[in-house]
């Protein structure tokens, strides 16, 4: 959404009579509120509460900042200059989490929900929605065969783009991680503003990105976080997240889109779960993708297991494998593992370790980085 | 989203270690939990509090339903079996509004946030992602010379659609409320599954449908509800809105997308102050718009002063004028002071008055009763 009112609205819904039926949150609290200063304070109107901390997540991960009560039971706090970024946060009311009742902005996500405002920087960041010309975002529907559900995914056009035009397009599939939707690098990523930033700025090539729904095995969210990655769904997820990908998502792409379908015009990334997707569909597809960046990815295998026919001559056809991580991620050693094993088989990589943990921060850094990179 | 997941999380987010930064919500909840017999359960832990409700939106209104605390201090209701629909809610916890902390979907609003969930029906209901062919929904985003601002616009193109083809559809332009944004009808009206079910079913004719941010002056906003409507920036706000519709967002879908540009394919319809904004600019631009549904419409005005060229020679190249309010809506006596008013200038209309208040439930099925009676 394009517009955040960042004005107290001093009286409660219910003084408009007409709205009899509509569910309303209290509107006499502005929270949060970001000032010009790039501090924020946040609200939260709780009189018989003990303790309430706002929990703010930054590049590093979630902090714990402790909310003050005056006498008629409002909390608030407000916070340093922040770094410009879009942050999420939750408020901890003894103990119990909420998301902020007055927020206007959501984390999507099947079990991390929560608050999101933005902190704009001067000059605009690359991920911000600024005045240069817009791709459009499109959300397709259909039914999957392989998995035999509803789904959906996104697709990025860049601005300019005509359905009718000569000028066919590269695409970069780029996929979520485990508890995301599908709309997760649109809404938290901001990865069409990134892309209409960077193509703007003649720092990345006009290109066509699409986000698919990332579950092959979508049971696999009936195990929450627990012992998540160690049994035989999460490689089933994997694999068949991989044959939706390529004989579902990719053929209807392809035909609805005036894309490039040499290997060379074909990129794979993504978050988490989805960078073990990338590099699991990539690495095993080299033959279809020739750009692959993995972010944050959540290896579990025995590589050699998940790859056994990669070797060094197959690999020099990959024109970037970019591995992230954040210095800060739990997943940095699983990742550091791979590179080294990937080292042992003499596969060239770039190896990038960013400050930040597994978090948004890191990875709208990571697109802005490596979409400069690909189809060069 | 096509997921939602039923299912007792019996672990918190924290036990998955390389979370360590991720902003996480309890999820050893779950709530709300639809069952098959369509009573919903309604959960929330909250050891510390003296009374919670929740508080229902259904078609007539919002209704308190009192939550029971057990020894953990897990509060709970289940409801009696609901009439198959899409509801909102909020919490009341000892007063206090928020929102439901374990939900995964939202109403998205500037001033009337909460959860969102779906009594489905068996039948499917007209509004539900049902196993038929789907079209697909365009966001663009561009800057408006009239507003000054970024803005977005939805569009949904029918099932079978191609750019490229020669087939040129009916355009609906269909706007909000006050203190929606500009996705307000796809995500809580199902604008997109309804035309895809009605569609399917040879109900309505394929159309092209387009839901523009419905503002001409955002700072409208800042009023919250009190006296709304009530002075000159109301006014304001819909006339510069009409110029926005005609000369910014019109020019774009025509040119973009294969329609048709004559009158009898053209039908504007809203909600609310979308409604007034269908009146303003359809019965102000006859030579534009054959087909008009204002819902619940937000009329202020003295329409001899909005409308002042309307007679009835020229209300008869109106092919539909179809006006709903339901019979519990707040705005159901300027509805009907309007409609005798257009009955004392001899100008017919269709005369719509149904069960329900100023509510979601009704506009679907308004959108339903009326998306099937144009281009017609």
């Amino acid at each position: 959404m394009t517009h955040r009112w960042l004005v107290c609205l001093a009286y409660f819904a219910l003084t408009f009579p007409f709205l009899t039926g509509a569910t309303l949150v209290a509107q006499d609290i502005l929270s949060p509120e970001v000032h010009p200063d790039r501090s924020v304070t946040f609200r939260l109107m709780a009189p018989a509460a003990q303790k309430v901390e706002v929990r703010l997540e930054d590049a590093s991960g979630e902090k714990p900042l402790a909310m003050t009560k005056d006498d008629n039971g409002l909390w608030s706090l407000t916070t340093q200059a922040l770094t410009p970024d879009i942050y999420s946060y939750t408020l901890a009311v003894d103990g119990g989490v909420i998301i902020d009742p007055n927020v206007h902005e959501f984390v999507p996500n099947h079990f991390g929900q929560g608050g999101v405002f933005t902190i704009p920087g001067s000059p605009a960041e690359a991920w911000e929605e600024t005045e240069v010309p817009h791709g459009e975002v499109h959300h397709h529907y259909y039914k999957s065969k392989i998995v035999g559900d509803q789904r959906d995914f996104f697709v990025y056009t860049p601005p300019g783009f005509e359905a009718k035009g000569k000028t066919k397009y590269p695409v970069l599939y780029l996929l979520h991680g485990y508890s995301d939707f599908a709309n997760a690098w649109t809404v938290m990523g901001h990865a069409n503003f990134i892309l209409d930033n960077l193509i703007a700025q003649g720092k990345a090539k006009p290109m066509i990105v699409v986000m698919p729904l990332g579950y092959g095995a979508p049971k696999l969210l009936e195990h929450g976080w627990k012992n998540l990655g160690h049994d035989e769904l999460w490689q089933t997820n994997i694999e068949k997240f991989s044959d939706v990908l390529l004989t579902e998502v990719m053929p209807q792409v392809e035909q609805e889109y005036p894309v490039k379908k040499d290997r060379e015009s074909r990129a794979i990334a993504g978050l988490s779960m989805g960078g073990a997707e990338t590099l699991y569909a990539g690495l095993n597809h080299i033959d279809q993708f020739a750009w692959m960046a993995p972010l944050s990815s959540a290896i579990f295998d025995e590589p050699a297991k998940t790859f056994p026919s990669l070797d060094a001559k197959q690999a020099e056809k990959i024109k970037l494998l970019w591995i992230a991580v954040g210095k800060e991620d739990g997943l940095l050693k699983p990742n550091r593992e791979f590179k080294a094993w990937l080292t042992s088989k003499n596969i060239k990589f770039t190896d990038i370790e960013t400050d930040g943990a597994h978090t948004w921060p890191v990875w709208r850094r990571n697109l802005v980085a490596f979409a400069s990179l690909l189809f060069r």
